[in-house]
C-alpha cells in the first residue's frame, strides 16, 4: 500500500506523456499546454487510493484516474472561457492564448479524450464506471451552472450553496474515490460509503478554503487573504453572516459590497467575527470531517488499510485552523 | 423491415420526449429548447437502418441512435458559438438566446447525456460501441477545426478539404449506420463495408451540396443560390476552379472575393462553368456515390435488405441534377 505521495508520484510519471494525436495542432497542442502545468492531481490520486483500500492496485486504475483527471481539466478550460479568466496559477489560460472557439473545441476534444480512457477499462468493471462516470460529468455541470447562477441571485441559502458546492467539487472527489474501490473489488455497500466519505471531505475542505481565504495566515495559505471578499464572492461565511447578522450589520455587509472601500477586507472580517462567523465555519468543518470519517469506519476492511485515507484527511483538512 | 420515413416516424416519437431533468431549469432548459426544433433525424435513423441491414431491430439502437443524435445536436450548439450564428433554420440559436455561458455548459452537458444513452446499451456491445462512438466524437472535433483553419488559410488543398469534410461530416454518418450494425450482430468485415458505404456517401452528399448552392434550382434546392460564392466559402467547386483556371481566372476570382461586386455571384458562376468545375464536379459525386454503391454491394447480406439504404443513397443524392 502506497501513501498519497507515493501515488500522486507514480500517477506524475504515468500521466507526463502526449494526451493527443500531433495532428491538427491548431486542435490538439492548447490542450497539450493546458496538461502540461500539472497540478496536484488529487483526484487520480483519490482514484488510485480507493482501489488501494479493497485490494491491490488494478492497472486499470490509471486508465480511470487518467480520465478523471482530463475531464477535471476540460472543466477548468471551459470555466475559465466563462469566467473569462486571463490567468489560472500565473499561466495564460486557454481562450487567452489561442481564442475563444479552440478553447471550446480543445475542451470538448479532451472530455471525449477522458471517455477514451474509461473505454479501455476492462469490460467486467467499465459498464459500472461509464454510469457513475457520466451521472458526476452531469452533476459538475448542474454546479457550475449553479455557481453562475448564485452570482446573479442575491438571495442564496445555506443549503444552495451546498448543494452547489457539493455538486461543482465534491461529487468529482468522491467518484474518484468509488471508481478507484469499484476497480478494486467493492462492494455496493462499500462504494457508497467511500463516495460519502469523499463527498463530506470536499465540502469540508471547501468550507475551510474560504475560511481561509478570510482568516488564514497569509504564509501558510500560500495566497493573498481577502480575495473572496474583494470580488464580493458567496461564501459560507458571507451567507452565514448575511443569515445571522442584525439589520445594521446586513445593510453594512450590502453597503461595503456596492462601494469596495480601501478597507472594506477588515470591515466585513470585523462583521464576520461579531456574527462569530469563524467560529461557526470551524464547526461546520468538523462537522463535515467528522460524517466523512464516520463512512470511512463504516467500510469494511481492515483499519490497517484506511490508515492512508485517514492521512489524506487530515493532510487536506487542517485541525490548527 | 422498414423504410427510412417509417424509421424516422418510430425515431421522432421515441425522440419526442424531455431529455433533461427538470432542474437545474438555466442549464437544461436551453437543450430542450435546442432539441425541440425537430430535424431530419438523417443519423439516428442511419443507425436503426444499419441494424435492420443484418437483423431484428434491437431495443438498444434507440438508445445509440439518441446518443448519436445528442452528440450531433452538441455539435451544433457549439458550432453556432464559434461561427457567432444568431439563426439555424430561422431559429434563435442557444448562445444567443440564452448567453455564451449557458450554450458552452448546456452543449457539454448535452455530450454527457449522449454517453449516458451509451452506458445503457447492452454490455455485450456497448464496448465495441463506446470506442467507434469515442474515436467519431474526436474525428468529429478535428474535422471542425481544420473547417476553422481553413477558413484563415489561403492555400487548401482538394485533398486537405475532402479530408475535413469527411471528418467534420461523413464519419458520423458511417459510424451511425455502423452502430446500428453492430447491434444487428454485423461481422467485422460487414461492419467496414457498411461503415465505407456511410463515408463515401456522406462525401458525395457534401459534393452535391456545393454544387447545389452554386448551380442548384433555387425552388428544388429550398435556400437561395449562391450563398457560399457570396460568404467566400471554401467549396469542392472554389478550390478546383482555383487549382485549374487560367492565372488570368485566378486573378478574377481573387478579386471577386475581395470587391464582393453585386454581380460577384453571376460573374464567378461563369468562371466556375468555363473551367467546368460543374461538370467535374457531378462526375466527383458519381465517383462517391459509386465507391459506397460498391461497398454496399460487397456486404454479405441477400440483396433484398440492402434495398432501403439504396434508396437512402438515391434518395440522398439526386442524379438529375
Amino acid at each position: 500500500m502506497q501513501t498519497f505521495k507515493e501515488h500522486a508520484a507514480a500517477f506524475a510519471t504515468y500521466f507526463s506523456t502526449r494526451h493527443f494525436p500531433e495532428s491538427p495542432a491548431t486542435l490538439y497542442e492548447p490542450g497539450e499546454y493546458f496538461l502540461s502545468w500539472g497540478g496536484k492531481r488529487i483526484r487520480p490520486v483519490m482514484c488510485l487510493m480507493g482501489n488501494e483500500l479493497f485490494g491491490e492496485l488494478n492497472p486499470d486504475s490509471f486508465e480511470a484516474a487518467s480520465a478523471i483527471e482530463l475531464f477535471h481539466n476540460f472543466t477548468l478550460i471551459h470555466d475559465d472561457i466563462m469566467d473569462a479568466a486571463p490567468l489560472r496559477r500565473g499561466m495564460v489560460t486557454v481562450h487567452e492564448k489561442y481564442g475563444q472557439n479552440t478553447a471550446i473545441l480543445s475542451g470538448d476534444v479532451m472530455l471525449i479524450r477522458a471517455y477514451e480512457h474509461i473505454a479501455k477499462i476492462n469490460t467486467l468493471y467499465m459498464p459500472r464506471i461509464l454510469q457513475l462516470f457520466n451521472r458526476t460529468a452531469r452533476e459538475v455541470c448542474e454546479g457550475q451552472q449553479l455557481d453562475i447562477d448564485f452570482e446573479q441571485n442575491s438571495s442564496v441559502s445555506l443549503d444552495e450553496y451546498i448543494e452547489m458546492i457539493t455538486l461543482k467539487t465534491s461529487v468529482l472527489l468522491a467518484a474518484s474515490l468509488e471508481t478507484g474501490a469499484i476497480l478494486g473489488g467493492a462492494s455496493e455497500g462499500n462504494c457508497r460509503h467511500i463516495y460519502e466519505f469523499g463527498k463530506n471531505l470536499g465540502i469540508a475542505f471547501q468550507v475551510q478554503d474560504d475560511y481561509l481565504d478570510a482568516f488564514g495566515d497569509p504564509e501558510k495559505f500560500g495566497k493573498e487573504v481577502g480575495g473572496d471578499i474583494r470580488q464580493n464572492k458567496k461564501t459560507f461565511l458571507l451567507l452565514h453572516a448575511l443569515a445571522v447578522s442584525s439589520p445594521e450589520q446586513q445593510q453594512q455587509l450590502y453597503g461595503l459590497m456596492m462601494r469596495n472601500p480601501a478597507d472594506k477586507v477588515a470591515q466585513v472580517l470585523d462583521i464576520f467575527r461579531a456574527c462569530n462567523a469563524d467560529e461557526w465555519a470551524r464547526e461546520l468543518k468538523e462537522k463535515y470531517l467528522a460524517q466523512a470519517l464516520r463512512h470511512l469506519d463504516e467500510i469494511a476492511v481492515l483499519n490497517v488499510r484506511k490508515a492512508p485515507l485517514k492521512e489524506l484527511a487530515e493532510f487536506l483538512i487542517q485541525r490548527d485552523q
